[in-house]
């Protein structure tokens, strides 16, 4: 069974189910994986003001409990859709936790499955990367590409703003408004593909996990975008069932 | 905490699930209600199948296995996003099974809740049926409506093979192809609506919760559809934070 930490936000939990079933290789229910998503948004505080210190308490150990739960509940494999929750502050407290005694169930990285994706299908391409500031700021995919011998860039900080206010205003983001997304926040986040185009990028990273919601084409201005929650629901199907898994 | 039985079909319960944040007052991730959903769908028999004397094994006692879990996780209220899993055949040796000895989750049900809903919003009307073959002859809707003083039709002999295919053909049916879902399961259930309007309906309820996938617009030719993914999704979060349901 894969486990699904869900609930940050709400949203992106149910998106990497839905992107679990289309990947699926399944002409009738039976045929499909069984999930277990377990979205608990009240237990964990918001990741982006834990890492820039408005928060004291690290979301670790609350994601510590839920994967405990997963694991108790028979899943072998486990994810947590949300970018900002794989900064070293907050995942590297968690990995060691999990090892310590070690659970059965496996984490998946969010990013690291990001970067070897990138890293096979786009070796060679600079990379322009779109999130909330808490990920910017950690250098999280930053380093993480470099580390699989990939070159990106990242919003300056008046672009920047705009990304992190099409992801959290109250009155128009992501998170408030999902369902549909605001145009506000959709032809802000266009905007700076634009200009990260400009300066170079030739593939978009939507990395956080709203920014799929907004951004639904496959290329904006001809840079294809990459989505770390298809490519983790790859990555958990290849893992529990890797006959199950549709070609790319 | 709200528990989902999902798995049947394996998007539905991401459907109820989307419509529980959807229907939710909340500005922030921590403001959105806890969500367990338990999508097993390889232990789960399919319900028309059963309905129908294919299958021998009740899906009943399944759907209880999942829910007893779903209540030892915590959650205080659950439903299971699957039309036909309400015929009585099903349910009510479901509900006898719940309550020896008693169970302290509630489990709601899908068909009554819609139809209390219609009670309230549509008396005096007429109401279109579109579901499963399963669904339909039993009479799942046609006698929870009669119950509520509502008068319906659903679709002849030739109508409704239409629409049981829209859901079930391997080549193009909604279980198979649900995202996108195919032109051809669209258009054939679009002309079934039709129909049942020239036969007098006034409002078509899509008792099938594939169905909403492809009619996704808030009337056909006039006609109002009623979803009950979205009635359950607003009845689950009356019982576990009324003051957090957005109104009508």
């Amino acid at each position: 069974m894969i486990g699904i930490v869900g609930g940050v936000g709400p949203l992106a939990g149910l998106d990497v189910f839905k992107k679990i079933i289309e990947e699926t290789v399944a002409l009738k229910d039976q045929e499909h994986l069984p999930v277990l998503l377990s979205s608990q948004p009240q237990r964990i505080v918001d990741r982006t003001n834990f890492l820039v210190g408005k928060e004291p308490t690290n979301p670790a150990y609350a994601f510590l409990e839920i994967i405990k739960e997963l694991d108790a509940a028979g899943a072998q494999i486990a994810a947590i859709p949300c970018n900002t929750a794989h900064a070293p502050a907050i995942f590297d407290p968690l990995r060691a936790a999990l090892n310590t005694p070690p659970l059965s169930i496996r984490v998946l990285h969010l990013v690291e499955e990001t970067a070897k994706f990138i890293q096979q299908q786009y070796a060679g391409h600079k990379i322009g990367i779109l999130s909330t500031t808490g990920t910017r700021d950690t250098g999280l995919y930053t380093k993480m590409l470099e580390q699989h011998g990939i070159e990106s860039i990242s919003p300056d900080d008046v672009l920047q703003e705009k990304v992190h206010q099409a992801i959290y205003n109250e009155s128009y983001g992501i998170k408030a408004y999902s369902s549909p997304v605001t145009t506000h926040a959709k032809e802000d986040l266009i905007q700076v593909v634009e200009e990260l185009k400009n300066q170079g990028a030739q593939v978009i990273v939507l990395a956080c996990t709203e920014l799929p919601l907004a951004l639904t084409e496959k290329t904006y201005f001809g840079l294809p975008t990459v989505d770390p929650n298809r490519v983790l629901a790859r990555a958990l199907i290849q893992h529990v069932a890797p006959e199950k898994l549709k070609p790319l």
